[in-house]
C-alpha cells in the first residue's frame, strides 16, 4: 500500500490495523560508466513496494536525493548538507507521527545516508521528548540497506563474487536494469574490475576513482539478475519489517 | 531526459548542449475523499516528464513532500517546515550549479508550496553571491504551477465550470487517474460540490474543509479528462520552458 | 494606539478588548532616482497608523528591513536573508501570542516580503502546534499590500495610468513625500517613464533596471496625490481589518 | 543624515566620503507603570538621529525589537531569541558591508541587547573572513549605550541620585517625554521608588519586580530632563563616534 | 604534544613538520552501576595522549560531551543534539584548517558519536569546497574507536569473553580505573552479566536495561587490565594513525 | 564532586541535596610567547575543581573550547562561532534540567566568552518556557570569571600592578604553572610589558598586538603566585556560588 496512490481515508484506516510504515532513501549519484544517476533510489523504492505488497505495509514516499557530497565531482550528482538530510528525515517522521505512526522501517539504497539516517533518528528522538513531554509516543526509528542481508549477500557472490566492488556494483546495476529495462546502458570500461579503495572528499573520490566504480565489474550486470536479486531482498526484507514490529 | 535515468557522462553531454533542469515538485498531503495523498507529486511528475520529452529538457528528481502544514489534521499527509523545505531547494539548486546547471524551472504541484519556493530562490542568490563572488555564475529559478496557464484554464472551465474549486480539484485528480489508472478511488461525497472558502492553520482548515475539499467536485474527474489536460499543460509549459530558456 | 507609545497597562487593558495587532512591514532598498530608500517602510508605517487611528487597532512596531536580495547592487540598500526574515516574523508573533495577541494583521509596503511572509506564517502554525499541543491558541496571519485594494488601485490608474509601473511607483513616492515632507527629492530621469520587465538576482535586476526603476515615472509623484492615496489606503484596509477580526 | 530619507545615489556620494554608519538598536518591553513599551528604541532612535545630525553620519534604521526575553510576562512586550537577533545584526552589517561600509557604530537602547550584539560582532567577523578570505574588507562593530558616558551619568545623578535605579529609569522615561510630548503617562507607584535587584527569567523578573521597575523611581522623569539628557547624549556620544573613526 | 598545553610559537612549529592532529572524543553519559559517567571521555583522552607521545602527534583537546539522547533516563547524562555535535566539529575542523592542519584524527571513545562524527565530516568537506573553492585545501577526517583494533579486541576476549557486552564493558571500566585510581568504585550487581540487547530511545533504554548496561560485566574490572588495554589500544592505534598520515 | 568521576547513582544521590552545579568553560587560544593555548581552560577547570571540593558542589564537564574568533591568527587557536557556542550550551543546560539541575554557576576563563554565554542564558530560558510551559523548572545561570572577585584583584596588582595587562596576563599564566609546573614555557619578550589597547577581528588584533600579549608581562609569571591566586580565587567563588545556591 502506497502512501502516494491512497486517500486520506484509507490513511485513516490503515492506522487502525498498523502503526509501522517503510519509507525508501535513496541517492542521486554518479554510479559509473553504465549506472544510472538515480540507481539508489530506485533500487531503495523497488524493493520498499516488494516488501510493502509482501508485507501489506504502508510505503511512503522515497527520498530522492541523500547525502553524496563525495560524489559532486561527477556531472548531475546531486547532494543535500547532512545536516539538511537530518532536517527532511525530522521532518518526515515527526509529522508522521503527528496521524499515529510509530514505527519507521528505512530501506536505504546509499551507505552514505548512513550517518545521517542515524544521526536523524537521535535528533528526532530528543525532539519527541523535548516536546511532548512524558506523555510523548514511543517512537522507533530503524534502516535496513537493501543489499545487507544474507539473501542477497549470498547471490551477489555466486554472481559476481569479488567483482562485486563497493560502489556501482553490478548487484545494484542489476536491480535497476530490471527495474527500467528500457534505460539499460552499455559503455566501455577499462579495467573490467575497477580499482577497490577508500576515498576522502569529492576531489579524493574522483582522483582515485576517475571513473566513478569502485572495486566493481558494473559490466556484467543483467536484467535477469536483477529480478532474482529483487526477489530475494523483499524475502529477507520483510521478514526484518515482521520482526521490527513484532519487537516489544 | 530524466537525471535519474542517465549516466553521469550523459548528463555531462547534456551539459554541453544546455544549461536548463526542469525540476518538479509536489506535495504529500489528503486530496479529499476520492483524491489521491500523492495527487500533487503525480501532476508536477508527470507534467514535468512530458515537458522533458517535448523540449529534450533535463528532468531533474520529483520533490515528493513540500509544504503543507494546513493538512496536517487529515490522516497520511506530510510536510516540510518551510525553513526545511528552503534549505533543500539550496542545496537542490546549489549542487546542479557546480556542474553547469543555471536556469532551473520548478513545476509545482502545488499552491502551498508558492511562497517557500520564491523565498529559497532569494535565498539561494544571496549565498550563490556570497560564496561565489564576483565570479558568481548567472543563477535564474523560475516557477510555473501546472495548472496556471490559458490553455489548461480553459479546458478546466469548459469541464468542470465553478465546480472546479481550489483543493482536491477535478482537474488535479482526473490527472492522476489518467497516470495512475489501476488507483482510481470512488467516494460518496456530500455536498457534491464542496463549500468554497479560505482556511488559517490545520485545525482551522479541517473546521471548515471537514472532507479535505475546497469549493470542488472531485466526483466529476474521469481519466479521459485527465488526458486532455495532461496534453495542454505539456503544451503550455514546453512553450514556458522555451521562453525561459531563451530569456536574455 | 501604537504599542511603541503605550505601557505594559495598556496593552494589558486593549488585550481585554481585542486579540488583533497591526503589523507594518517595510523593506529599506532603493527607490530608483527621486524614491527614498526607506520608501517601503515609511508607507506601510504610515498606513498601518492610519488604521491604527480609524479603528482602534494596537498598531505594533515597523519591520524596517525585509527581503531585498535583489535590490543589493544599488547602494544603501539592506536586506535580511529569508531565512533570517522567517525568524523574526516567528519569534514577532509567538511572542506577543504569549500575551493574547491571536490576529495577526500585516501592513506590507514591499511585494519582495510576500513570500517570506507567507512562508513565515505557516513556521509559526507549525510551531504553534508542536510547541504547545492539543490546548494551542488559534493563531490567524494574514497581510495585505498597501496599494491592492480598490480604492488605491482607482486613484493610481487614474492619476498615473500605465506609468505608475511596478517599482519605484510614483503612487508610493507621492505617499512617502506626503509623509516626509522635508525629504521630497528631485532627480532628472531618462526615458521619464523606465522600461517594465523582470528581474532574477541583483546583478540581473542592475542590469535590466539601471536607475532602479521598473516601468514607472515617479517624476509624477506629489505631495497631494500622496495625501489621497493615504486617505483611501487607510479607508479601503480598515474594512479589510475588519472583515479580518469579524471572521468567525 | 538618515538611511532611509536618503535616495540610493546619495547614499553612493556619502559612501565616497565615509564608510562609517551609526546604528540605532532599542527594544520593545514594558517600562514599569509609566514608561512606554518602545522606550528603548525610541531612546536610541533620537539620540542615533542626534548624533547623525551633529556629526553628519549616516544613521541606519532603527531596530525596534531586541531580546527582551526577561520581559515576557508584561503585556506587549516583545523578543527576539538571542539567536534570531544575531542573524538579523549578521545580515544587517554584512548588506550594508557589500557597498562599502566598514564602521559600523550601534547605539543600543537597551542594556539586554548587549550580550548578542557583542555575539553577533563575533559571528561577523568569522563570516566575513570565512566568505571573503584573504581581501575581505576591514569590518568594525562596536557598541555605546546612550546612558553610559560621563555627561549623562553626571546629569542623571544630579536629577535623580540614586532614584535612577536599573530599568524603567525616569532619565530614560524623560528622553522618550521630550520627544513624544503627546505620549506622556502618569500613573501611581507604591512605592515610590522601586526596589533594586537582579533577575533571572521571566518569571522570576515578575515575581521580584511586579510592576516592572527596577529601582527606579520614574515618576521623577519630565520632558525638560529628557531634553537636557538629549543634548549631553547627543554631544558624548558624538565624540565617541568620531573617535571611532579617527582609529587607526 | 598537545595543544592546550603549548604554545602558539610551538604549534606553529609544529605544523612544519606535520598537517596531522589527534583529536579525542568522548561522552558523559551513565556507564551503568560502577562505571564512570565520563568513562568515554576519559578512555578517548587517555588513549589520545598516549598516541600522542607515541608519534609525535599533536593531540587537540577533549570533546568531553557528545551524543548521548538514548543515556538521558539516567542522571548525570548529558547529550548535544547531533545537530549541535555536527556543528562543533565543524567548527573545530574549520579553525584548525585555517592554520594549516589538513588530517584530522578522531579518536572515539563512544558508539553513539559515530554517525554525527562520520555526517560532520561531509558537512565539511562541503564547506570547505563552497567557501573556499578550487583552492580549498585537502581536508581529510577519519576516526577509530579505542576499541576496534584487532590487539584490544583479543584481549577484551582473553579477559572478558562474552561477558565483555556492548555498554559499560569490562574493557572501558578497566582502562578508567587505571586512569583513575582513586575514583573506582564498587556496587552491587544483579545479575552478575547484564542482559544484551538493542533499544531505541532513552525511555526504551531504560526499560530494556534498567542499570544502565548492556551485556556485560564489569564488576569484572580492574586497573591492571585497564593498563594492558591501555598499552595495546595506544600501540595499534599509533600504527592506524601512522598509516593514515601515510596515505597518498 | 567531579561529573565525569561519579556513577549515575552517585549523581542521583546527589540531586537529593542539591540542585546547583559548577560548570567551568575556557578556550583554547594563544596566550602569548609564554602562554598555554589551554589557559582559559586549565584555569578554569582547577577553579571550578577546587570550588566544587570546598562546596561540595557538582562539578560539571569543563568546555575546552569557546568565542576565539578574534585569536584566529595566531597558530593553533580554536574557535566556536557564537551561534555554536549558544547551541552547546543550550544543550548542556537543558539536558542537565532533565535530571533535575536548576541552579547553573559558570565559572569562565576567557572575557570572549561573556557575550556568548550571557546571550546562551536567554535562548535557555526561552527555550525552557517555550517547551514546558507553565510547570517548566525554575532555572537559573550566572557567571563568574575566575580573575574578577576582590581577593584576586588585590593579589594581582600587588604581584603584577600595572604589569597584569588584560590577555595573556601573568595571573593566569602563573595559574596555569601551578596546574601544570611541566608544562612552564619561558621566552623572550621585547618588551616586557606589551602594549595594550583594544582591537576588532583577528587580523587586526594580529597588527596591534604581534606577539598575542596584550598590555601584560607573563614573565613575571611564576607557579608559587599561581598557587595563591588559586587559593584566593576558590576562596572567594565559592562565596559567591553560597549566595547564588542560598538566593530565593
Amino acid at each position: 500500500m502506497q502512501l502516494l496512490l491512497s486517500t486520506w481515508a484509507e490513511a485513516e484506516s490503515y492506522l487502525k490495523t498498523s502503526k509501522g510504515i517503510v519509507m525508501p532513501i535513496g541517492s542521486t549519484e554518479q554510479h559509473g560508466p553504465n549506472g544510472l544517476i538515480g540507481t539508489d533510489a530506485i533500487c531503495a523504492e523497488v524493493v520498499a513496494r516488494g516488501v510493502g505488497d509482501a508485507t501489506g505495509a504502508m510505503v511512503g514516499p522515497t527520498i530522492p536525493v541523500g547525502m553524496a557530497v563525495h560524489h559532486m565531482d561527477f556531472a548531475g550528482s546531486m547532494t543535500l548538507k547532512p545536516s539538511t538530510l537530518i532536517a527532511l528525515l525530522r521532518d518526515y517522521v515527526m509529522s508522521l507521527s503527528e496521524h499515529g505512526f510509530e514505527r519507521f522501517f528505512f530501506i536505504n539504497g546509499h551507505g552514505g545516508n548512513i550517518p545521517s539516517l542515524r544521526a536523524a533518528f537521535y535528533e528526532i528522538y530528543a525532539e519527541n521528548r523535548a516536546q511532548r513531554g512524558k506523555g510523548a509516543p514511543d517512537l522507533r526509528c530503524t534502516l535496513v540497506n537493501w543489499w545487507e542481508n544474507p539473501e542477497v549477500g549470498r547471490l551477489s557472490r555466486e554472481l559476481f563474487g569479488a567483482r562485486e566492488g563497493s560502489h556501482a556494483t553490478p548487484s545494484e546495476v542489476s536491480l535497476t536494469q530490471f527495474a527500467y529495462p528500457e534505460s539499460i546502458k552499455t559503455a566501455a570500461m577499462d579495467p573490467e574490475t575497477a580499482a577497490p579503495g577508500g576515498f576522502y572528499d569529492a576531489r579524493d573520490f574522483r582522483r582515485r576513482h576517475p571513473d566513478g566504480r569502485i572495486g566493481s565489474a558494473p559490466g556484467l550486470a543483467a536484467p535477469e539478475h536483477g529480478k532474482r536479486l529483487f526477489e530475494l531482498a523483499v524475502q529477507a526484507i520483510s521478514r526484518q519489517y515482521g520482526s521490527f514490529m513484532a519487537e516489544e
